[in-house]
C-alpha cells in the first residue's frame, strides 16, 4: 500500500488530543479509557497502522497487527479491546455516526461545503496551486487538477479530465470526461443522505504506465488508496470503486464495473461489460469473460464466465445443455 | 408530482390560440372540433392537468382525470372524446408529429438549433443569467448551469457538471462529469434522425439531500418530472431516463440503468450493473440484485435477482440447479 | 468507407521514403525485398487499399483486393507474397512493434506526449485553428474541438463535450460529456502500458442527422473510420469501440456497449445494457433485446435476446423451463 500525505490533500481543520475525542461523540460512548495524551494527526486502517491515529475498527473486520500504545481504538467491542491490551480506547454504538462526527470535525474534504482550493488557470484548464505537475506532462483543455495533486513525468492528461486527491506516476495516459479521486460510495444504508455520507479521506494512487479511457470514475479510498498498478490499461466507461486494488499488467474492457474494496492480482483480463462484486479477492492471471457477474473470490489462473461467474468450461457446458433442452 | 414554471427553462416563441393549432397540423388531422376560443400556455399530460393547455393523448395510455373544457385534444381515437364529453379535440392520425411541429412552434427548447441563453463565467464556471443559485451552495470549475435552473440552500456541484432544465432542492451534491437535464430519448421509431426528436419539454426534480456520484447522466422528463426523492444516494456511471421517478431513501450503485417513465417507491435499494426497463412500478422497500434485469412490475418488500429478475430465492435455486446438471 | 484527410488529424512529422523503413525496425526484420524507390505518405487496411502506403498484414486478416506495385508490405507470411506478387516487402516477427515503431517515427497523434493543436477560445469553448466549423452549427460551453475536426451544418455539439479525429456531416446533436474520437483500445496482451498502444490514425465518422446522448465515448477507428450511419440514435453511457460501423436508422439504449470492429447493417435497434463482441457482423433490421450479450454473427432480420444471445423465442422457451424447473 501506498503512502501519502493526507493533510496536503485534506487540510486539517482543528488539531485535536486524545483527550478530546470522547466529547465529540459523547452521545454514542458506552465505556471509554484514554490513558496517553497525544496529539492526533492521522487515521489508521486495517491495512495500514499510522502512529498518532484514530483507529475505527468494525467488530467484522479482520484486524492485522497489533496494536501499539499511541492509538485510540474505536470499537463496539470491549472483549476485543481487553484481549488486544489497547491501553486508548472509546466503545460506541454507532460506529460510522462517531467516523463522520468525529473526521468531519478534524479535516476539511470535498464533500463538506467548504472547498479549501485556489486554481489557476493555466493552458485552458484549472491547476489547483496547491498541486505539483511534472514540466514533462501534458494536460488538455478544462481540466480540473485539485489540491495535492501530484502528476509525474511523461503523462498526459486529456481533456475536461477531473483528478483530485489523487497521486499519478510517470507515463500515464488519462483520456477524456474521465474523474479520479472523486468521493467512495460509503454510508450506513441505515442513514442516509449526502449529509450522511462517510468522509473518504484517502486518495487514488495511479502506477507507471497505467491507460485510462475515457468517461472512466475511479473513487478516492476512504482512507488508504484506491490503487492501480503499473502497465494496466482500462478502456472506457469504466467504474472503479473505492479501495479496490487492481495489480500490475491488467487488461480492463469497457463499461466493467468493480465494486468497493475488492483486491485483484497482476496480469488479469476482464472482459467488456463485466462486473465484481465488493471485498472480493481475485488472483493473479484470472481471466473474466465479457459480462459475466464475479460474486466469489477467484485462484490464481483460473478463468471464469456467466453470471454468478464460474469456470468458463463448466458456463460453456450450461449454456448448450440450456439449448438442448430448448429442441 | 412536482409543479414548475415551463417556460423560465423553454421561452415562448410565439402564442398561439386554440383556433390557430389546426392549421398547424393540417396534413394530419382527419376531424376536429374547436369550441371555445382560448390562449394556449400550457402542456396537460396524463399526470397532470393544466389549464390552457394542449394534451395529447395517446389512446394506449390510460387516462386519470375528467376532462375539463378549457383543454385541446389531440388524439387518435374519436369515440373517446364522444366519451368524456370534451368540447375541443382534434383528431389526427399521426400523434408524435403533430406533437413536434406544435411544440416547435410554440417552445424554444435546447434540441432546436436556436440556444436561447447567456451565461456569466462566475468562479470558473458558466452559469445562466436566467438562473438562480442560492449564495450559500458551491460550484466548481468548467460547470454549466442553464436558463431556469434553481438551486437551493447548501449544495454542492463538483467539476464539469452540466446542469440544465432542472430544480435542485437543498443539501443536494452532484459529483463531477455529470449531466442533468439533457434531453429524453424520445421520438417514433418508424421516423428516425435528430430532427425528428420529440420536444422534451420537462425538467428533472431532485429533492433535498440526495447525492449523485460522477459520470452520471439524468435526463429530464417530456412534460413533467424526472424526479429523485429526497436523501437517495446514486453512485456513478448511472443512467436514469426520461420520466423516471424514484422514491425517498434510495440507494443505487454504480452503472446501473432506469429506463423511461419507470417508478420506483421509497427505500428500494439497487445492486451495481442492475437495469429495470421502462413503464414499470417497483414498490417500496424494494432490493433489486446486482446485474439484475428487472422486466416486470415489482411489488412492495420484493428481493429479486437474475435476468429476468425474479424472487431471489428462485433465482439461487436455478443457479443450483444450474450447477449440478453441469456435474 | 468514407475517405479523409488523414495529415489533417495526424500531422506527418517526418517523410520517410520505402528505403528507409527497414532501417527503423532492423532488430524485427526476418526478410525484405524493397524494388521500388517511394515517398511514403498513406496507410493502407484490409477494407481500402491506398497509394504509397504501408500495409501492416496480419496473417489472419482475409485480404480483399489485389496488390498494387507501389504498396510496401509487412507481414509475416512470405508465402503470401510469392503469390501474390508483390514486389516491395519486409518479413518482421513482430507485427504490431513495428506498426507502433513506424507510425510514432512518421506521426504525431494525440498519445504521443507532443500534441499539436493550437485553440481559440470561442463562445466559451476551445477550438482548434484547425478544425472546419459550418457557422451554422452551435456550440456550447467547455467543449474542445481538436485539429481536423470538420463539423457540418445546423449541427448542435451541446456542453463539455470533446470531439477529436472526427467528420460530423450534417444535422447532428451531440449531447453534453460524449467524447468523440479519443484513443482505440488497441495493443498486444503481451506487452502493456500507455507507452505500447497501438498508434490509433484513424478517425470517427458520424453521418447526417445522427443523435447521440450524453456520457457517450465513440472511439477513433486504427486506421479507417468508426462510423455511425444517418439519422442513427444513441442514447446515453454508450460505449463505442474503434473500427466499428453502424448502419443506417439505428436506435441504441442507454449503455449499450459494442466492442472493437463490430460491423451492424442497417435499421438496428438494440435494448438498454446489452453488449456486441468486437469483429463480429451484425445484419439489416436486427433486434437486440435488452441486456443481451452477443457473442455471434447474427443474420438480416433476427431477433435475439440472452447471453449468450439467441433467437428470442428460444429465450423466452429457457427462461419459462427455468421456471418450472423451479417449482
Amino acid at each position: 500500500m501506498k503512502s501519502f500525505d493526507r493533510s496536503s490533500f485534506f487540510p486539517i481543520k482543528k488539531k485535536f488530543n486524545s483527550n478530546d475525542i470522547v466529547s465529540l461523540i459523547h452521545n454514542y460512548v458506552q465505556k471509554f479509557n484514554i490513558f496517553e495524551s497525544f496529539q492526533i494527526n492521522e487515521l489508521s486502517s486495517n491495512l495500514i497502522f499510522r502512529n498518532n491515529s484514530i483507529f475505527f475498527l468494525d467488530k467484522n473486520v479482520r484486524y492485522e497487527y497489533s496494536l501499539k500504545k499511541d492509538i485510540l481504538i474505536i470499537t463496539n467491542d470491549y472483549d476485543f479491546c481487553k484481549k488486544k491490551d489497547c491501553s486508548n480506547y472509546i466503545i460506541v454504538n454507532n460506529l460510522q455516526k462517531c467516523y463522520q462526527i468525529i473526521l468531519n470535525k478534524i479535516y476539511f474534504h470535498e464533500d463538506s461545503i467548504t472547498f479549501n482550493d485556489e486554481f489557476n488557470f493555466i493552458n485552458n484548464s484549472y491547476i489547483s496551486k496547491f498541486s505539483k505537475i511534472d514540466s514533462s506532462s501534458k494536460i488538455g483543455n478544462g481540466c480540473t487538477i485539485g489540491r495535492g495533486v501530484i502528476i509525474g513525468k511523461n503523462c498526459i492528461i486529456k481533456n475536461n479530465v477531473v483528478i483530485k486527491n489523487s497521486i499519478l506516476s510517470d507515463d500515464i495516459i488519462i483520456s477524456d470526461n474521465s474523474t479520479l479521486g472523486s468521493t467512495g460510495f460509503g454510508f450506513d444504508l441505515s442513514n442516509l443522505g449526502s449529509k450522511n455520507l462517510n468522509p473518504q479521506l484517502g486518495i487514488v494512487y495511479i502506477d507507471d504506465g497505467v491507460y485510462i479511457g475515457s468517461n472512466c470514475s475511479i473513487d478516492r479510498a476512504k482512507i488508504d488508496c484506491t490503487y492501480i498498478g503499473k502497465n494496466s490499461m482500462l478502456d472506457n466507461l469504466i467504474h472503479i470503486a473505492h479501495n479496490v486494488i487492481i495489480g500490475n499488467n491488467a487488461c480492463i474492457a469497457g463499461q466493467v464495473g468493480i465494486a468497493g474494496s475488492t483486491n485483484l492480482g497482476d496480469n488479469i483480463i476482464i472482459g467488456g461489460q463485466a462486473g465484481i462484486s465488493g471485498h472480493l479477492t481475485i488472483g493473479n492471471n484470472v481471466k473474466i469473460g465479457a459480462k459475466s457477474g464475479v460474486i466469489k473470490n477467484i485462484n490464481d489462473n483460473m478463468v471464469v464466465a456467466g453470471f454468478p461467474a464460474t469456470n468458463i468450461k463448466d458456463w460453456k457446458k450450461s449454456v448448450i445443455l440450456n439449448r438442448k433442452k430448448n429442441v
